[in-house]
């Protein structure tokens, strides 16, 4: 199995809203990539590791596939679709990594 | 439920040991911090979103719990020898970020 990590970094004039993209843009990812997509899991950050820090990232989705071809298959034809509905929620660009999932 | 990502940046000289990762340096962490820990998920970074371009992470931990307060009891006296193992498997300093989790 392996996991697609899209992260938001926080930055200062970063917006994102939170609602919209766990209630619609998942929602329209989940239903273009259909079964592929085995599990999405949606994180908002609250903190940094030390006291007062900020977090990292403001947000990051966690898919999982059976396999990096698998993502690419489901993702390849949609990649345009999902990437116009970025601006409805934010206007940071994602940080994307692909994982092999050990545990 | 909050999310603990623990995100070891990948760079040119940093070294990551995986299998003492999993097998146990989480293996520690799981039976310190006992029943609070809900679930833990270990992550390696395979690539980025871009073709050819590396991970952001060469590995991440994401670890659940019941709350913040209930992370950080269970932290809390813990965290000198947890943070003493990492000298087994890595010379890369985590980022570390808390997150609600929402989906």
């Amino acid at each position: 199995m392996i996991k697609v990590s899209v992260m938001y970094p926080k930055s200062l004039d970063g917006t994102f809203d939170i609602n919209y993209y766990c209630k619609t843009h998942i929602s329209l990812v989940g239903e273009l990539l259909g079964d592929s997509l085995k599990h999405v899991t949606v994180d908002s950050g609250l903190a940094g590791g030390a006291p007062g820090e900020d977090p990292a990232f403001i947000a990051m989705a966690h898919m999982t596939f059976d396999s990096v071809e698998s993502f690419e298959e489901a993702f390849g034809p949609n990649t345009e679709t999902i990437m116009a509905d970025l601006a409805n929620f934010t206007n940071i660009q994602p940080q994307i990594q692909i994982s092999e999932i050990k545990l």
